[in-house]
């Protein structure tokens, strides 16, 4: 699969180009592409304890939008996957150290414990006060002794980051981190692998299939699980870190490792309540991206026990947007539905000539089914003679249950009616003429003004102008000719009915998808309906 | 490729849950599970004028995620990809509007145009004054005059959020609603197909094609092209795109369509900004995902022109942290590569009895080449010896350029020659060593305590602790009798190496990889190394 990329080579560097021109002025970077790739807070006045973390890319949003007011000071970024130089760090450290100090915050990885450590070095030679911590919340291996680092770094950089903004100093951040760094655990579950730009995607898990315990460079999970649901997903997830946190009250952050989608994660979010752990998580970070890998279909849960103190760190606001908030966890309240969803009954009212009248329309589109099948079927599937008659025989049939001795509520239950026994667009497009024909007609307009506010409100919802070849061709001009008698709107009818014949380019309705030698000749049927009511009623 | 959900049936219920548990309290839902999925702002009062918005699922964070202070009031949520009903939508007019009203935000699709058209017409039945917008942004298809409404939604959403927010009217609400609509413009591009739930993934796009101008519902894009870069992609989508828009400065909305990753976002952030039309663009919002197409692998630009107010509009704060700002654009700030990376060159100086003490050391790493490699094939491979030998070597060599005349300097200037010459893990921790004994012993420590320091600092590093089958098994004990006389030291540290024969359970470093049988009955090479070096010094 290709990738939104230009060059292996320069993805790293030109991501982060892109990051900072549309960082709103908050971010900058050092001198020293493409080996030196650092980060770090455009305002930074090193008056407080500065915060550097990093390592590979691949992880986005981490490190680089951590970068910011209460979180990281400094983000020092190799390549894909790949530690960042000694010399990367080593400006990093420099760049943001003041007399307050450092903090290297350090995933447990081989290459960024040593390059991060040498870099440390270095930097105590020039005098700076540097300390550097180690995550491995990684429970994945419970026995191995170098647990890897995942997403449970994030609480690291909002609690320390929220220590160094309130202007603690280096030991009572450090402290702070290295509390987190005791408690943490995280694990991770993935249904792929990811997609290293350069490189040809493994398809290592079957479909059915589900990695527990995967690091977040593409390697391995320690053990292949059958996939059956989200929620069986979560329970072997939960059941892995239930034993090796705190008992208590939780922050639970809910990590995307990248491919997986938003209603997936909500899924995943909505289980994670529901598991036996559920009610000892108060609060949530995610479900969101903050520690990816690279597109991996997959997510992991990290747990950290609070007290009110960590719980305070965790809420309390920070610059960088990537941050999800520290949300509290709430039952879903719900609200009742509204009243008004069961269309009113209308009550019967008698006035025989409206009856008549109605029943003699419902004739006319009952007599014109097969001519207008005929005609659709020209342009369409051949079944808008049989839909008007089908619902002319209903609304026939319901003639004595109708209003008929008020004209307002009569539109609307006419409306009402062929929305409920005409299917289709059609229903729903002449359930809102007559329902906006009742509106217009209670607001005291005249029977035409009416009908041409139906008309304007169906043209809206429909998107169908004059010219179009719809049935707006024939009613349009019946409805401008109506005030001069039926036998002028009928003879207008007809004319605009006549009309679509000529018109090759549908522009709405399912006509438009009809190629032009396909409509040329043959009248609308929704336009020749209307003519043909018109005429039959004129006579 | 299966996902992380439970039911294809109950997906967008339980990820609404997911959603509101999370939500800090800020949104609740109405009552009718699963016909009505209504999402509503909780704290709602009907004082202002309510901005419904909706369709099908799928889209997120669209549209649940911008229900907030500022944004919507109300989602109508249908399933994925398909349109609510008229009474999920009607449900939802009805909980949300007061005496100000209700706007409609609808995207141009024939279900939602009908389903809000009739609902609205059912609400206005109530007496509730409505109003619907339709958004029809997507210009792939320019001649149809029904454009499909994608991601430049969000500006309408925003913009009238803003608005109803500040109290205005809905006569003024809707208007601003219809200017955006008049101006923006938007059209996207994907290198792959969504996954729909439920369904088989359709592999219609070619390893290499693109395609150019989708909706959002999986259907096919209007052309299919040849994917080269993502400078390339960029480009096209600016060309089709820069005739739509009026000139003058704009608004950028970087849409992800669900798949793509932030890097391939951020990369694709500064193609936007150096392509033709970037200088016009003085703010963006995204990159992210705004209205998605659950996992396409794609991105959408729209583009909106501001004047002054339109921009107060989309910069005003609002509660949806989904929206992820809309920030000035600005060129990448670059700051000075800090002092110090250029290690310092040592100043050479004179001291026979060290240059000798030096030399000596080297060659009993020289001599014990053949044999430190014989263990290290045991367990690794096979290197430890020549590395140490090579290393040594070069030493050796540039032993008159050191300041053998001042300790702090010389530990020092070794920590660095060894970080250049020993490649690996080796060479950064003993460079590590070497620098943090130099640290040490310029802070006035005696020289065995500064040696301890600096195996302290390793052992940070590194991970290693006594019993983990490492050199520190000897130097540990070594550095612990040294005071004692180098004899005693060398008896220490060949107790110590002989023990790491005996740990078959490695801890750390690379033998940590190795089952035990290979390990047992054989010292660790760097182990052995320690003890070589102090039995030939004391001898």
């Amino acid at each position: 699969m290709a990738q939104f990329i230009n060059a292996k080579e320069n993805l790293v560097t030109e991501a982060i180009e892109g990051t900072l021109r549309t960082s709103g002025g908050k971010l900058a970077r050092l001198d020293g592409y493409p080996h030196i790739k650092v980060v770090v807070r455009a305002d930074w006045d090193k008056s407080k304890v500065a915060l550097v973390s990093g390592g590979g890319a691949g992880h986005e949003p981490a490190h680089v939008g951590f970068v910011g007011e209460g979180m990281l000071t400094a983000a020092v970024c190799g390549d894909v996957f790949a530690s960042p130089s000694v010399d990367a760090v080593l400006a990093g450290i420099l760049a943001v150290t003041g007399p307050a100090g450092c903090l290297l915050i350090v995933k447990n990885y081989t290459g960024d414990r040593l390059n991060f450590g040498l870099a440390a070095e270095r930097a105590r030679a020039f005098g700076l006060r540097v300390e550097m911590v180690i995550v491995a919340d990684d429970i994945a291996l419970p026995d191995v002794p170098q647990a890897r680092g995942v997403a449970g770094t994030l609480f690291v950089h909002k609690i320390a980051g929220a220590l160094a903004q309130a202007g603690e100093n280096l030991d009572v951040v450090t402290k702070s981190a290295l509390e987190v760094i005791e408690n943490v655990a995280s694990i991770g579950m993935s249904l792929d692998t990811c997609t290293v730009p350069g490189s040809p995607k493994e398809d290592r898990i079957e479909v059915g299939k589900a990695e527990l315990g995967l690091g977040i460079h593409g390697e391995s999970g320690i053990e292949v699980i059958d996939f059956v649901s989200a929620r069986d997903a979560m329970g072997v997830v939960i059941d892995r870190l239930a034993s090796q946190v705190k008992s208590g009250p939780k922050v639970a952050l809910l990590n995307n490792l990248g491919g997986a989608t938003p209603l997936e994660m909500a899924v995943l979010a909505e289980e994670l309540m529901l598991s036996n752990i559920g009610s000892d998580i108060c609060c949530m970070v995610g479900p969101a991206p903050l520690m990816t890998s690279l597109d991996m279909r997959g997510f992991s849960v990290s747990l950290l026990p609070v007290d009110a103190d960590a719980l305070a760190l965790l809420r309390s606001p920070v610059g960088p947007h990537a941050w999800p908030l520290c949300l509290d966890t709430n039952p879903v309240e719900v609200k009742a539905i509204p009243d008004g969803l069961a269309p009113i009954k209308p009550i019967p009212s008698q006035n025989p000539q409206v009856a008549e009248f109605i029943t003699k329309c419902c004739d006319i589109f009952i007599e014109a089914e097969v001519v207008l099948n005929g005609l659709d079927a020209k342009s369409g599937d051949g079944d808008t003679g049989s839909t008007l008659a089908g619902a002319s025989r209903a609304l026939k049939g319901a003639v004595d249950l109708l209003p008929l001795a008020d004209h307002t509520q009569l539109y609307r239950a006419i409306g009402l009616e062929l929305s409920q026994t005409m299917g289709g667009s059609s229903g729903v497009l002449l359930a809102i003429f007559f329902s906006a024909v009742g509106d217009a007609s209670s607001s005291g307009q005249t029977m035409v003004e009416a009908f041409k506010s139906g008309m304007k409100r169906v043209q809206e919802v429909g998107g169908a102008n004059i010219g179009d070849r719809t049935m707006i061709d024939a009613l349009a001009p019946a409805l401008e000719a109506l005030p001069n008698g039926l036998a002028a709107a009928a003879s207008a009818a007809r004319a605009g009915a006549d009309h679509t014949a000529k018109i090759t380019k549908a522009k709405a309705g399912r006509a438009s998808y009809i190629s032009e030698d396909r409509l040329i000749g043959h009248n609308d049927p929704g336009a020749e309906a209307v003519a043909l009511l018109f005429e039959n009623l004129a006579d």
